[in-house]
């Protein structure tokens, strides 16, 4: 069994974020590996039920998911992290926090993560129903020097996953 | 090595939790048990930095508590929970959430905690200087079947610690 480690998948909604950690939890599940898989809607419930999506709440937001990774990982679980992050302040600090973080770029257009709209969520924004959708009237930051990039528009989530996996077993984490 | 427990430590500010909770932490760290305290006060400060003392938001508070114990516990991590935790419902669900789950009552009149008043709370509260403080105007709801009862004016820190190990273990936690 390896150390644990942080694996932070950031992305625009609906770029894969939640189906690549599903895969990957399986693939742990499976190896007997302790796995968590941290995901911005049910985290939310749980952790942040009445907050917004100000930048200041979903900072605040995102400081209990790392606190709460932090407690796993250094109890040898493997902890993958499924949010939005828009911010690079965020992403450094979590990495600041986490001995062992993976940080992966989940990379989709705009236009193709319009075009998915697993939740429904730019429908929404775009009509304006819903404020501060990330992606609309939102910013999103790429990240500058991410561990690993995956592009869902070219390669399948099998493969998303298998390249985060193989970046975990690199780094000792599994 | 066992299962993972939740201690939870219940009772008045100044009734002695965190000193036993930390002999806990002591005593299985040296077993190289799997462990963690979620202290009052530490905890709060990482997940709920703005959030008062109203009944409201004890409540939101000790849920954010219940759920990351939960995600340690199954993962074999043990627990020991560190909070005033006034609201027997709030205990209630906390049971209710966690399958290895031991209620701690400990035990300690207010007037000795008043006496002893290791964080000057009471003195401020009963200057008038903090409101909603418990055992002064806020409630404290006594357990009604506590796994263990622990009485700080009639047993040492160190028996008291012993007593919950000793429980831990009867119950294949440890």
């Amino acid at each position: 069994m390896g150390l644990g480690c942080v694996v932070w998948l950031t992305g625009l909604p609906g770029c894969g974020k939640t189906t690549i950690a599903r895969l990957i939890e399986t693939e742990l599940r499976k190896r007997r590996e302790k796995i968590e898989v941290l995901d911005g809607d049910e985290v939310r419930q749980e952790l942040s039920p009445k907050l917004g999506f100000s930048a200041e709440e979903r900072n605040l937001h995102n400081r209990r998911v790392i606190y709460l990774s932090k407690l796993l990982m250094r109890n040898g679980v493997n902890v993958v992290v499924s949010l939005i992050s828009p911010y690079r302040v965020t992403r450094a600090y979590a990495r600041s926090q986490l001995d062992r973080f993976i940080e992966v770029f989940v990379k989709a257009s705009i236009e193709e993560c319009i075009r998915r709209d697993p939740k429904g969520l730019y429908k929404r924004a775009l009509a304006g129903e819903v404020k501060q959708c990330t992606g609309i009237d939102d910013p999103y930051e790429d990240p500058l020097n991410p561990e690993v990039v995956v592009d869902t528009e070219q390669e399948t989530p099998q493969e998303c996953a298998q390249k985060i996996l193989d970046y975990m077993k690199s780094q000792g984490c599994v």
